[in-house]
């Protein structure tokens, strides 16, 4: 018994909570939040559920952590994305991919940060709307840096407040369509908030600058 | 006591129902979900607790009774705001025109169907998931029928998510935001989605027929 804590004791705490929490996000997003159990979750981790309690609490606890993680994850693979040097049709195409390119290869961080989180309720409600005030500012940042459109900071704002409920919307019906390409979603996207109906409707599409 | 109920009884059965659910939204959307308790819905129906359970069943039969009939009630504002007969801007532009008119005028509906109903998850979460289903089903055929531009079903369904979240996310900002007027909030939604970033940047902005 002592050797075994040994042995576990030996991995940085770091790694061995980045290693639970892999797995609540994996179990969480599979059965969701009320069905997971932490017997579930240490299983997967390969860890005792002592342990489990120890380094990240109760259930509650460690989803909060898990939709808090999973949520800066996400927000740092978008601001790594967007290409701030380059026009703005360009830095939106960017950060689009970036978004579309995290939630393709993070399904399960996607499952639960909207839908479970969401159907939660509580206090992850209060993490989410928290999280996505974060992703509006940034876009309305954006915004205002890379166009001349938004007149007024309420405008740039409630944009990109649509912006981003477009985002979060269609990649909710991405997880039902996973026969899409990532590339082709964002790209429908692009050209609903680039081009807008308007132009779709003449049949002028956006091109990547790749291949204009 | 026998007079009182006889006095009450008058009233047609659907007609009480209506004021019991009027009631209900207002309390449900000052309150939240949680904190709304049925003695308050019966102190605001004028209607005694006994009645309220015989009328209406449960807090949680209730809410979802509440949530059905705003999504409906929202869904045929909708249907009947839209002009069909009329080119495909001016049908987008009707669409958004009657949502957000909807909204304002019913802001208690919008906040127990969006975010009262969205935070409490469980058996509501279904509800509401229903009715997003019918609200992207009806956005998807007027793409379809109005413009050639989403060329498969996938296609124009994946943009009439988009589309629906848009709206949901800048009606959600909007609460927060209630000094801005309604026909303002709708044509920020219709310029960027008719329009496009790319037409807005250099500052062509969509206008109603009325104002060519």
């Amino acid at each position: 018994m002592m050797r075994t804590e040994g042995r576990a004791k030996r991995l940085p705490r770091a790694v061995r909570e980045r290693q639970i929490m892999d797995a609540a996000v994996d179990v969480f997003s599979r059965l969701g939040f009320h069905a997971a159990s932490m017997d579930e979750i240490s299983e997967v981790a390969g860890i005792s559920k002592p342990m489990l309690y120890a380094y990240l609490g109760s259930k509650d606890e460690l989803f909060a952590t898990c939709i808090r993680r999973e949520a800066t994850r996400m927000m740092e693979a978008i601001a790594t994305g967007v290409e701030p040097d380059q026009e703005p049709d360009v830095q939106l195409w960017s950060g689009l991919r970036a978004f579309f390119g995290f939630v393709g290869e993070n399904r399960a961080s996607w499952m639960v940060l909207h839908r479970q989180a969401s159907t939660q309720g509580g206090p992850f409600a209060v993490e989410l709307t928290d999280m996505r005030g974060r992703a509006v500012s940034l876009v309305a940042a954006l915004l205002t840096q890379s166009t001349k459109a938004p007149a007024t900071k309420l405008e740039a704002e409630s944009l990109a407040a649509a912006l981003v409920g477009a985002g979060e919307s269609l990649a909710d019906w991405w997880l039902d369509h996973p026969e899409e390409p990532a590339g082709v979603v964002a790209a429908r996207l692009m050209n609903l908030v680039w081009m807008g109906f308007g132009d779709l409707v003449d049949g002028n599409v956006w091109h990547p600058p790749s291949r204009r």
